[in-house]
């Protein structure tokens, strides 16, 4: 099995790439990772422009040898290939598997808006450095290769399900790259944002047009909440059920997804 | 002549409020200024609960005797209370003017895709405490007693157009609350934001499907901008012209709106 690695935001360290490499080496022996050239480009803030980091999407997405992709990490720049990429899918695009979590969602949703391929929330190879990384990774690369479930959020199972970071979803919602989520639980987690903000794209979340017809809605791990002044002076709980309610769909509670080790795999649609 | 002022997000100071009316009485000695007592509430982050925000907005809305209502501030909050007040909106309403920016957008917004009323981007009670705060007040209180055209925003003339802070103007995309702005110019402005931010919120804005048709974009002042990591490494100018190019609209140039004492007035639709 061959999974490629694209950066489509931000780069990897080639020193990190090479960890990745030997740890799958050792642990997936039956895994070929193709760690596309691109992920060690440099332009500013991205891993080389949005040409080149489109044309290496697109090298993989396109090549029949390729079983999946997986994104190499977040950061900022996936919306910006969007408009080059998608409309140059060809058939083997739609054979496989892409995963990725955080800014990467923005290609998850517009590959399921579509209908192209298999997207699946799930930790990328910039996890490995984490603690407790080689746990975290392994539960991509087992259902990347063999469907291994122990990996999957533990509340999956029935309905489909997708999940994003919330300020992605809030990023996507109004453009047609948001997927139709009708019947779906929806699973948003957030990182680095002050409450208000939070407060503000639950707003855009609960009025969304294209959101209406949620089968739920799950809160992941919402981590290194920033400070807010004055101070907020709500829980997420409450929040997260105020929301709920003025969207009309029911808060289901918490998700184990997240910018951080436990980050669990959300295949988009049934798992 | 009658104004309002209420506080749909945060609370007014009371000795910024004593300032302005004295501000008012020597220098627009026909107008009564009712500041609502509300302006004065404390909740959090709040001037008052959603629920008293909202019971002061319509206590003014809906009352034949006031001409304008005034927002006090912005800060965060004026999208909580959409739901409450838009479906109780009497025909008293419809006969007057509305005027605020950032934050309050999300009203303004939501009373011009209504047709209720005249919502009016302008500088509020608030920036009085701004040097030279005099003058930018009197924009928005000449144009709302006398429809002069003095502080009007300079560009103005021939085409309607609408104003919003970048990241009002992100949150309503996708939601009913956003007005049709087809053959409008947009005018947006920013603050405190890091370049990839904006750069995420203009992707939103150029791909929204309820802003095709637009007459064109102008970008106000972008204040504060917050340390990118990496740096940014490319000018507003030039992400204007980017992003207006892959919407298929044309970059108008600059506006004078902004949140700063050179922030002028832009009444929505035709001036």
């Amino acid at each position: 099995m061959r999974i490629g690695v694209m950066a489509p935001a931000r780069g990897l360290d080639p020193a990190r790439a090479a960890e990745v490499e030997a740890f799958v080496a050792l642990t997936f022996p039956d895994v070929e990772l193709v760690v596309h050239r691109q992920c060690f480009l440099s332009d500013g803030h991205f891993a080389g422009p949005d040409a080149a980091r489109a044309a290496a999407f697109l090298d993989l997405a396109n090549d029949p040898a390729i079983d999946a992709i997986w994104f190499a990490r977040g950061g900022y720049g996936s919306n910006r290939i969007l408009s080059r990429v998608m409309p140059e899918l060809g058939p083997a695009a739609r054979d496989k598997a892409y995963c990725g979590y955080s800014d990467t969602g923005f290609l998850l949703g517009a590959l399921y808006a579509r209908g192209v391929g298999r997207p699946v929330h799930g930790p990328m190879p910039i996890d490995l450095g984490r603690a407790g990384g080689d746990v975290t990774v392994t539960r991509s690369l087992a259902w990347l290769t063999r469907g291994a479930r122990a990996g999957l959020e533990p509340s999956l199972g029935g309905r489909p399900a997708a999940a994003f970071n919330l300020a992605i979803l809030a990023g996507m919602i109004g453009t047609p790259w948001l997927p139709d989520l009708a019947d779906h639980v929806l699973m948003i987690e957030e990182v680095s944002e002050p409450l208000y903000r939070i407060d503000r794209m639950l707003f855009q979340m609960a009025h969304a047009t294209q959101l209406k017809g949620l089968a739920g809605v799950r809160l992941g791990a919402v981590r290194d909440v920033q400070a807010n002044d004055p101070p907020w002076g709500e829980t997420l709980e409450s929040m997260m059920a105020r929301w709920c309610g003025e969207m009309g769909v029911p808060y289901l509670g918490r998700a184990e997804i997240g910018h951080d080790a436990d980050n669990r795999v959300v295949p988009f649609g049934l798992a």
